[in-house]
């Protein structure tokens, strides 16, 4: 079975317009190429009883949970009490990451900055070695901060731990009108029922009008429904184009 | 009572890393210009049953739902169907639509365009004159193709009609660790309960590390914090800066 994924985005200021949110794109990125599919993505507010409640049916839902944001030491970081409420966990200090915290801050160490070591109990530390303050992981959620660059590295130090079989791509590029290939799509679906059949419009690109995706976790597959598709365009005289 | 929103982008190229979606950000940051409050954001597959559930509770929760994606002529676009689903209402080919497809595509028309002509029973056309293909709408939830340029043409047509009483906002910056005024926002947030107050760290801006935002749809309420605000910061010694 295909691992799957469901991200979670903490955080009002995605929600208010005042920061685009680029961590969910990266991660549906790095995943698909790590070849688990990634079944959802959630904006939802720094309001402790929504990340719980969220939480929750993702873990239920999916193979793998990822939040980012809302990590920090201020009154709108509550994603450890939403993650923690949503399994009954009470939140606890963690002895490493209190030293770690203890390290990075030496001297400037106020009481608040401590609450970046509070988390669910039972939550495991991933990363490791080398990593000042490793990913916390509860069951399968792994909680992520909202800095992109901080995430990006985060994410990096752990990915091959969700490495599953790889997705196989072919892409057509064609000019054409979506209306006038809709039912040579049909006809692959339905000598190709498990394929994975996208059809994108382009209104800007001056070398191709649709882009067609065909996937599939077994390459052999793919490869059949992409000559059935070549096969079929054929009879309607349009030959794949080369994208710009 | 502010009107609260909820964005629904549909489109399994978003979830699959393929394609970065552009639309929730713009609508975000549209919807809160017009004092909107979006409350959430779902990112979903091209899934009839998904489509339905999403805009059912969608619906129920919010003042508005915007969706986007999947409302073009191929098997992949199911956004129709599922708003339709989600009303329980069926499909039915709207004559006013049939007519602007007929204009656009004139001779070279095919059946499979014709089907953006079918629209959920009782859907309203907004958007009206001028406009070659209005904005379609089903009770609160108003439909959006996820072409970025399109859509930002037709919401602009639309815009208006969700204006509500705007929020006032106010922004200090500060060069400071997010420990170090974790009580003071607390202080303030004790004092003015209602305030929307965010509190963002920056790793890499030479001028500021901590962004902070204050908000209220009451202009007097939001000025009275942050004098209060700026009289706490001033007993720790910090001053905002300007940013960069």
């Amino acid at each position: 079975m295909t691992k799957t994924a469901g991200i979670i985005v903490i955080g009002n200021e995605i929600l208010s317009g005042k920061t685009a949110d680029e961590n969910s794109a990266f991660l549906a990125r790095e995943l698909r190429d790590l070849g688990v599919d990634v079944r959802k993505i959630a904006v939802i507010p720094d309001d402790l009883q929504l990340i719980a409640a969220e939480v929750r049916l993702f873990s239920q839902s999916y193979s793998y949970v990822f939040t980012t944001g809302g990590v920090g030491p201020t009154h709108d970081d509550l994603t450890m009490d939403g993650v923690a409420a949503a399994f009954g966990r009470k939140l606890r200090r963690h002895e490493q990451l209190e030293d770690a915290l203890h390290r990075y801050y030496a001297q400037h160490l106020v009481e608040p900055n401590l609450r970046m070591a509070d988390v669910p109990e039972g939550a495991r530390l991933i990363g490791g070695q080398g990593m000042w303050f490793p990913v916390v992981a509860v069951e399968n959620v792994y909680i992520f901060p909202g800095v992109p660059e901080i995430l990006r590295k985060k994410f990096s130090r752990i990915r091959e731990t969700f490495r599953d079989a790889p997705f196989h791509l072919r892409e057509v590029y064609l000019r054409a009108d979506e209306g006038q290939i809709a039912s040579v799509l049909h006809r692959i679906l339905a000598s190709f029922p498990n394929l994975l059949l996208g059809s994108y419009p382009y209104f800007d690109n001056p070398s191709f009008s649709i882009k067609l995706t065909l996937e599939s976790k077994d390459a052999a597959y793919v490869n059949d429904a992409h000559g059935l598709l070549l096969t079929e365009l054929s009879k309607l005289d349009l030959e794949p184009v080369r994208p710009a």
